[in-house]
């Protein structure tokens, strides 16, 4: 039997091999999606995979990664409750590259993949691994097996599995272009302050530069294309922008999350990219949307940062709220200068062509615009709320 | 005839009481509500009423201000697209003592307001005022005039009204305890870099301390009650919290503001403590709520900002939306540690006795959780959407 | 000086003219838009018209209000608190087509309409002519010389202005291709209970047939192209659908609503094609969107049918949601059958290519599905509601 | 080892006493809670209780559903995509009772209910019972062993458990108070016309008798008082207007419903009393409710509706959404009048001492109101969709 394992290099997945063996699974295959992660987890994932007999593949992804997924983020200012959804739109594609990997190199009898059960990764792998690989059948060896991260570890050195590094890990990190997220050990209470070394992408807000850095990121149809006067492709925007945030300090995100089983959890993300692209994405579409548009746009942004966070990438309201906000994106094209200082990040200005600001209309001293015709306007606001006020002072 | 004139000493309201004279009103009363303006601008109120021969008034609103309007912005975490409606939740309360000055003093035969006919405080403060004194005719003299400020400085100057600072005033402020808002002048071009002299409640983060400042907010039932291990009434907790948070180069904000008319205006705000105590506020209802609670008052919070930010405070919806919300805010009792330093606010840690959280659920390394049960739940999630992308693919 | 009234032949539009001429217009065309209201409503238009020596214009624009707008409230099931927004969809068309009348026929130096300022048809008319033919002023007469009912009529028979029919009618009807509105006098009062003599379009349930009708309507892309087995294009299936339901007594619709000034008021419609059309588009939408697409789209729907209301056809918003929707209409392909009876409408069976429904799964007699694997999900359901209730028991 | 098992008398719980016996439960106890089924179902499931040699419970819970149940469905104007939530209403009152009869009569090692994998109820009576009596395990036998209804009769056949009447039955049922559900067969085509057969509650409209009926119901404070002049307490009113409406062929629902683990199934209610009741309820609120306040009530309901649906039931937001809700409800008072004729169901007239409804101002014959005045409020109405469109032209 033939099995393809979703494979990251780390603890859940790499103990999956030898698992697969015991279960009957004889020939192996691993699968690793380059979406961003540190590339000597790629080569350890290579090296594991091999150590363990199995036919390894590595598909780099990152270029679609950037234009297709973290740029859906840029459109719809992804935020779960101020997390922007860095592992969560990392999955499905993960999932997607890994059942076009089984359906080229298969035949196989199952993809394996190493979620847990608390999780909500094995939501979001399982649904792509279904959607794009409808036939096959899943195995999630850990779900099934119950097995706690000790036990993992247990096993692991009873049958020699090579999970050294795995083993001395405090937290656990999962890694990628558009975010890294940090969890576990005592970080779970919720009151624990975050020691500095759980940081890798940010300096803290006291080590950050002594001078502040300003720039000015360009838009075209929803998209950062240009820093300053750089273009820029999605990829390395976002690796730029990553860069410039985390060295001032900012896109450090501490919350409470609502997993999608009902545990609440406290997480840690470092998102400085992610942070610094959203806020300017947000100050030009505030220029150019109408008020009840963007008070309207919200509902979606918060409908679609739920759908994502459930992993429902590609699904049929996910293609619904996508059309929506491709209506809105055309227009947001235009600039937003930036200042990025020891952890808190300003927006300085905003300008596009379309623009819905008329500054005749908005000053102060023009009178153009008669006031005097606004008093039946006044006069009738909350007309209702009145009667009712009336209506209780009866009583 | 016999008006009062809701007054701040400024320059639309100042050039209300001769206009007033030239349209037959012989008596003129002046009131003015300390809602946390400077004092300076209070007693330049006084000194110009007596000055045009007015009977003037001086309410102290500022507990009442803070404890029953500013702790609903804190139990609403109040948020009109970046702002937390510091003028917005004065309103009403100026409308409602002057409303209750008209009543005591009176009779009237008017209530006078200077607000323009372009802003949003004519309909917060008309609403204010049909709702407490709803007999009494309402005059808004700049609107029904037209008049732009130009205007109004030279028919100040020709009538010697008392104006000389807002003649020479560039920007447009307006103050009380919740924050401070500045425009006009070239800040109304949306790319225009605001310049540090607008700014006097907040240090630029450049020029603030070199040491961060930690400090642990205490609520109870929703509302900050102590800082570290002072205990404070409302008034002095949001005081102490500007101080602290405006030292640290907290809570500027630079928005885009879609007002009531339609009109779209940058606007600038120092809302120090505002910003402060809402994080807080934010952080612990996050420790406290269901995820699906949490997500509904995310749409309750949005429709209370909107309908405070159209001035309608204490109409029938807002009685409901305040019902729905201190049904939770019985709940955030607790603690939460913030991180302020030169601009960025950090929550370090959140505790309550009223947690949703259960540290034996959330760990990865327990297992009194059978994960395996869980596979039903991944096999069926998404079910509809698999069974849609089955159609497409037929097609 | 030259006017064009948007003119219908009623009271309000035709005492316009004259009132027109006083103020210094010596050149009145009209323009009627015929979106389906009564031919001889058309037809006394045209000959008041010619008899106030005005230049008349008659549009015939059904076919685009049935394939452009009435098929636009099929895929958002309009619905305004009940009312299928039969004259709000109108007016922008109507708005359109005088715009662009006026720029043919012109220069004109007003678009004049007989609105008055207590409706909402103001604002959905001036809206359209701003859209359409931005640079031409508007007058809206009845507003501006804030005409009750009785003065116009006054000052019809002053003038010797034509409204013979108008001086005696009771009610203010507005009808078109998509319903009809009846309202005013005794009507007004909400406990008034609506004469028979209102209805037009609908044989009251007493009176309507003793035999049920069956019938099928099949669906393209979201939009009725068939009846049973008969083909029609956009307006020949609305104009059926209006009398086959009318003649079995469906369609009548008796609400309060509430104004764009706030104004609550009792409104009467007919509306029998809208609302056997809309039924059987909500049948075929629920069998093929999936459960949280559902309930999103009735989001959008709402917040549809609040920017109809209020006039903003072709809006940003109004774009962003058409683009939603178009997404979810093209699967909207299939069968509904439909008995009409009496007043009573009943869904008896729907069916579609796009349906999102298996019955193998769905089937109580069916164990492809392990029901075992489910006790995960419903162990998890509700968790933090139950953390909740442990904290309340212990207090 | 003791069970109580939470009986209906039907297969699914029948077979599991049974079952239970052969996993070693000794000692089993029945608690079947009356909330309005048939009388014969009640004592069916005595009868049988007895054959099996259980210990047998029956508590009546009819009033408490009629008075704390239902008159929440009709406050937050149940409906769930069309459906009066009749079922799910019950449930977690069927759990708390259940839970509240097994710490009594306890102490039990296990509550057993018969809830299959598939449906919704699982997850109602679970939370019902984890809520109200947490520390009892819970069993649900025909999931765990995964049967179908086939397996079930034959296992019940095997053992000679009483099933008579089930193992015909072609329909499954459920039936309270506030309506009755029948589902199966046949039925789950979404095409398949219901047959005459599967209704009991409510004529068809063809032999509902020729003269209409026409009531008044009165109601304080959101709830149902009396019917015409005779006043009612909660449990009657629901039983009469049941009788009424059913007699008058209202309330036959037919509809797609999406059940929580994603399955869309067709569903048949007959929900007499639930239509009537809430009909009239909405009318009367949309009398005193103020417009935006009406718009979210509906968010409100909808939100209320989908937690009850998933048998949320007690929970914090439950709490919260009910806490809004009280706040409009001790407004609705008032009379409304209705028609019931042959399935169709008119408002004829709605009536209350707080309507937020003023003659005089929605009057078109009243010039109190200056017209006039409304004319900044149209002009800037749209004014950014304005500037939108001038954009788009301009390219």
């Amino acid at each position: 039997m033939k099995a393809l394992v979703v494979y990251s290099g780390g603890l859940d997945t790499t103990v999956c091999i030898p698992a697969l063996r015991e279960i009957g699974f004889d020939a192996i295959s691993t699968v690793t999606v380059d979406v961003g992660q540190p590339q000597a987890d790629i080569a350890s994932a290579a090296r594991r995979a091999s150590l363990l007999g199995a036919d390894h593949h590595l598909i780099d992804a990152k270029q679609e990664f950037a234009s297709e997924y973290c740029s859906a983020a840029i459109a719809f200012n992804a935020d779960y409750f101020g997390y922007p959804l860095s592992t969560a739109i990392a999955r499905p594609l993960i999932a997607k590259k890994a059942a076009q990997a089984a359906l080229s190199h298969g035949p196989f009898d199952a993809i394996v993949h190493g979620c847990t059960g608390k999780g909500n990764d094995q939501f979001r792998i399982e649904f792509g691994l279904r959607l794009h690989a409808p036939g096959i059948p899943i195995r999630a060896l850990i779900r099934e097996k119950n097995w706690t991260r000790s036990e993992e570890i247990a096993y692991a050195e009873k049958v020699g599995a090579p999970i050294e590094q795995s083993k001395t890990k405090i937290w656990s990190i999962d890694e990628n272009l558009w975010g890294r997220s940090i969890e576990g050990g005592q970080l779970e209470d919720p009151n624990y302050e975050p020691p500095e070394e759980i940081f890798q992408w940010t300096k803290s807000p006291q080590n950050a530069p002594d001078q502040p850095l300003e720039c000015t990121i360009h838009f075209d149809s929803g998209m950062p294309v240009a820093l300053d006067d750089k273009k820029m492709n999605p990829l390395e925007i976002i690796t730029f922008a990553n860069r410039i945030a985390g060295e001032n300090g900012i896109g450090r995100i501490d919350i409470m999350e609502d997993r999608m089983i009902g545990l609440k959890v406290r997480e840690n993300y470092e998102c400085p990219g992610a942070v610094l692209l959203i806020s300017a994405h947000r100050a030009l579409e505030s220029l150019v949307t109408a008020a009840h548009e963007r008070r309207f746009k919200a509902v979606v942004d918060a409908e679609w940062a739920d759908l994502v966070y459930r992993g429902l990438w590609g699904d049929p309201l996910f293609e619904d709220l996508s059309a929506f906000c491709a209506s809105i994106q055309k227009r947001v094209t235009g600039s937003v200068k930036m200042k990025l200082y020891k952890g808190s990040l300003t927006v300085l200005g905003r300008t596009s062509p379309n623009a819905l600001y008329s500054e005749a209309d908005a000053s102060f001293d023009d009178n153009t615009f008669d006031q005097s015709a606004m008093t039946g306007m006044v006069q009738t606001h909350g007309m209702a709320s009145l009667l009712y006020a009336r209506l209780k002072q009866k009583k």
